[in-house]
């Protein structure tokens, strides 16, 4: 199955964060890919923010295909990061990431 | 949890293919991590492919990065896909990958 979905979307103060991100969705819930419910391309712009949000019932990586920023992990320990960084929670914690950078940051996220 | 094990190593034949890939894991079993054992960047050198091959206890993702190439299905279709792509089987379903461009092809493989 291939997929490429195009959807775009932007969202302002993601999960309370500051600024915006922009996310392109690569499967849908309609999809119903087993074991995998969330896989995008999204685009931290300059000085936004992902706010600090809990995980209850799956994981999340994030990892860093463009830029710097700083990873919030479930200890709220700020954590600098760069392009090759992979940024792991697992099932019932929580995370967040910083773009203070004046360039945006494109990450994959994915949901499992 | 952040990696990036820096983890390279190249493959000749990869799953009775042409050529040879290169991997760059970023986790390992060790990372023991749930719903999630593989991660990694896979570069298909020019005319290389990764043979078909059967997944019979996972499924796996590849999304196209950079490049263009050939997503060979469990039908043993060949479809045609570029950067941007997201290429799915399911748990117990085959697959594989061919890059017949003199330019490398870049992904990101995941096991789930």
């Amino acid at each position: 199955m291939i997929r490429n979905t195009k959807s775009q979307v932007v969202i302002q103060n993601c999960r309370g964060g500051v600024g915006s991100i922009e996310i392109h969705n690569k499967i849908t819930k309609e999809d119903l890919v087993d074991g995998l419910s969330l896989f995008a391309k999204v685009v931290i712009h300059p000085h936004s923010t992902i706010g600090y949000h809990l995980h209850t019932d799956d994981a999340e990586a994030y990892y860093l295909l463009e830029g710097e920023g700083v990873f919030l992990n479930h200890d709220k320990e700020r954590i600098e990061v760069k392009a090759g960084d992979l940024c792991l929670i697992k099932k019932g914690q929580s995370h967040g990431f910083e773009n203070h950078s004046d360039s945006e940051v494109q990450i994959i996220a994915i949901v499992y």
